[in-house]
């Protein structure tokens, strides 16, 4: 095995801490992780989404749901019924981050 | 096994949503991240951690450095040599922070 030098070490080092801030970014926030979260438990409808947190506004859900979209951790489906329906659900990628956010949880409590 | 109500099982994951965004504060931010790795890569003295991350000020890594002290990640011992010597080292919790860290990392790239 090649001798790893410590600029590569250093190099990989930082690169995982640009990552790691990068991750924290995408969930900041009050709402994000409660989001996933309820969405994940099939509160996944705008209405079901305002009922479980009382405390965020239509604005504020609407932008929190765009940007979990943008950073792919949410995808939406528009139903053709009447009234048309749109049914949001977790990609693999926002569903993987779930159990991160439980031991995040679980941490908190050391 | 009784049966846990939906009320229950819904103040159980409140409980944790809330704990989430705590975590989520107690880390945020640009430099705590890297702080803790590199603490935890014996860089663990003020001008050590200032060379490994020249982007950060005096100011602000005082902060930083506080903050984590408060929140009982890190502890300070004071060697007294001449000058005076100010060693950080991470507390358990501190510690168990890396690998969750480092998972968040590697979700990072999915």
């Amino acid at each position: 095995m090649t001798k790893v030098t410590s600029n590569a070490l250093n190099r990989a080092f930082l690169h995982s801490s640009c990552r790691i801030n990068a991750a924290l970014e995408m969930i900041a926030g009050r709402w994000k992780p409660l989001i996933l979260i309820h969405i994940s438990e099939n509160q996944n409808r705008f209405s079901l989404l305002k009922q479980a947190m009382p405390g965020i506004s239509d604005q504020a859900l609407g932008k929190q749901l765009k940007e979990l979209e943008a950073d792919r951790l949410v995808t939406k489906e528009i139903i053709p019924a009447i009234p048309v329906r749109v049914d949001y659900s977790l990609t693999e990628k926002g569903a993987a981050l779930l159990p991160i956010l439980q031991a995040l949880a679980e941490w908190k409590d050391l």
